[in-house]
């Protein structure tokens, strides 16, 4: 980052860590800061994070969704993304309209967002014009991209009685995570649900469960806590359980003082923020179809049945086995990750084990550690912020497409298990 | 549990709590307490805990073992536990030969510990006869089945500079928990690592390293705790390190107090109760070969193999579906238990999964809440204990044994995953 990105010049160029870090959670859509945006950075530097941050989630969804099309067709599937399905290489074609799809998406809901904000910025609190415009614009970015970067030192907290700021925020925040694929079937046939793909009914029974459950227990365990939902009223309190239960996948923005939650509301907001949202879309975590699958094969192995039937359609074989190692792996990765922090700091285990999934699923939220870790603490979570954001898509897509050579068979054992 | 099992009458009987947690832990030699074993119960009440927890550990051995000889044969692979292999069900005469194996293995080694303790309690301790060869052999049952009943009311902190008590305990402990299959093999083939079978080497190699691991990090983590082994020399720190790291798979005896110890140091033993020990003998947790068969998966789907081969044998395919439903199932118990108790009580995060994963891991190490927590969470530890006990077993076995019917295939679709 350049110098002119600082708010303050006088005060000294970032540190090479500072500038990792930030640019790190920008481009991978995170949300973690070591520095606090409003304050720190210049105009220019907000600019250059709100930059990183559409080429993080456009770079994000056009791979993961060039990806999908590209396994759809070795696979020798129907392509529900473009028309013809009959080439088995992804051509100059396809990603022309995914690319251009993807942005004139981005481009019209992050449109819809900032207009809402903007009017809102400028009526209600009275801000001039571009300060108001500029607000508008970085947060609908933010928000659309799960990128929960705000231009407040206090996240949205300023607005937590506020339904006309923390709706449409949440709107794009829920869009985003849906994912390019759902949402392009949704353009196509939305008043028609018998023609979705069993791609796009996960996502969507996932979400919606997920956002359900997340309202009804953040609400529940958080509605007496003095410091954060106990000075609102009822509908201020549901407002605010349905905001953190969207920003748990995996947006990252906060109304609430999240360092003030329960410990039983931290350990919901990490099992929820793991999950994650939908696949090639914005949305961090193991995604909610990775979850699904791995439910519906536990289900059919304790009901002793041979096929994984979702929906009328039987789940294909392959992937069972990138769902389970998705998710070994990616337990592997926050076990390991929380055990060398809690080693190397002396946060709690609530602490450290929401900052490490909040990292690993991109999310954000933080208890308000992030820039008292120590430098080694912050590269661990840059690394585990590039896990998270590229490991589930790259693993997934790695075991869909590569071909495998069976070259002689060793003789086979058993060992016992459990 | 009768009126008589209690130590002082006037103080009232046993609750049905108490009653049903102290025998439920017992059987499932778990060890975790609602009441202090020595001042409560009379002699005769630790008579029963006794026979409980060898009852426990003679079926769970025999009934794994008798389960590993089924699946054997029913796969058609040679059976490693008795000679004749050629019938594909179990006969009266394995039945037999399996339980007088278990019992005579049980005995000898219970007899051998229980002499040493004996002799240390009776001639260091100047222990009388009664109370020296009670407490001996109470101790040795405990430590050989794994279950971590102490008839001091600290454990065995006691003993905590006495590597002569604390050794052979350690010994029995590690030695129940490779479970009888390991044991026939060794007693067989001990000096021929290139007989043993896959099964064996898994066990050994695993245990081996958790131990090594364990011993290292936790003497480590808690070297200058003034607490546990801060007050310690090099050789009693290392001892007591050591003897920690036996005790979480899955003992549960301390020879520290597990109360003080530091968040790291918990986490850490989280994790290797989870693990636990070899199947088909008196350890808990998904197992040691349930963990290293998901590493080896792991490993080859990296590599982009096809075939997993360990030792230079394949892994048999069915193994895979045991080994990850077995864990998957098992992290959803952990996550599901630890949840629903931080919502019903007020204990940390660092209290409650350390009491849960005790539990679920037949462990009965604990951070000291057990009694303090409310009937609810009682009964939800002893459904835990049950199932961490015997779902493991069940379900890999339910698995290898069922034979699946494909009646029709519903048409085929893929999710995007990761
Ligand atoms: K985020
Ligand atoms: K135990």
């Amino acid at each position: 980052m350049l110098p002119v990105s600082v708010a303050d010049p006088a005060a000294g160029l970032p540190t090479w860590e500072e500038a990792l870090f930030t640019a790190t959670s920008a481009v991978c859509v995170t949300g973690l800061i070591v520095v606090d945006t409003p304050v720190y950075w210049s105009g220019f530097g907000e600019a250059v994070i709100a930059v990183l941050i559409q080429i993080g989630g456009l770079g994000i969804m056009t791979a993961a969704s060039l990806l999908a099309i590209l396994m759809a067709r070795r696979l020798g599937l129907r392509s529900r993304l473009v028309a013809s399905a009959s080439v088995r290489a992804v051509g100059i074609g396809d990603v022309r309209s995914v690319v251009l799809g993807v942005a004139k998406m981005s481009i019209a809901i992050e449109g819809l967002v900032a207009l809402i904000l903007v009017t809102r910025f400028l009526v209600t609190y009275e801000m001039n014009g571009p300060a108001a415009v500029w607000k508008g614009v970085f947060t609908a970015i933010s928000a659309f991209n799960n990128a929960g970067f705000a231009l407040d030192s206090d996240s949205l907290m300023g607005y937590a009685t506020d339904p006309w700021v923390l709706i449409p925020v949440a709107c794009a925040v829920i869009i985003g995570g849906l994912g390019f694929p759902v949402l392009f079937e949704l353009r196509k046939h939305i008043r028609v649900p018998e023609q979705w793909s069993m791609h796009t009914k996960l996502v969507i029974l996932g979400s919606v469960a997920l956002l359900v459950l997340g309202t009804i227990t953040l609400t529940a365990l958080e509605w007496d806590n003095p410091d954060t939902l106990g000075a609102h009223e009822v509908g201020g309190k549901l407002l605010l359980g349905f905001f953190s239960a969207v920003m748990t996948r995996t947006a990252g923005f906060n109304a609430i003082d999240t360092g003030a939650m329960s410990t039983q509301a931290l350990f919901t907001q990490d099992l929820l923020m793991f999950i994650g949202g939908g696949p090639a879309g914005t949305a961090g975590g193991v995604k909610v179809t990775t979850f699904l699958v791995l439910f519906f094969i536990i289900v059919t192995e304790l009901r002793g049945e041979t096929a994984v039937n979702i929906f009328g359609r039987r789940l294909s074989r392959a992937v069972h086995r990138e769902a389970i190692t998705v998710a070994l792996l990616a337990v592997a990765v926050v076990v390991l990750g929380t055990w060398i922090l809690l080693i190397a700091t002396s946060f709690s285990l609530d602490q450290i084990l929401f900052e490490v999934v909040s990292a690993f699923g991109t999310v954000g939220l933080s208890t308000g550690i992030t820039a008292d870790l120590p430098t080694g603490a912050h590269l661990l979570l840059v690394a585990i912020m590039f896990v998270g954001r590229l490991g589930p898509i790259t693993i997934g897509s790695a075991l869909a497409l590569r071909t495998r050579k069976l070259m002689f068979e060793l003789p086979k054992e058993r060992p016992i298990v459990g």
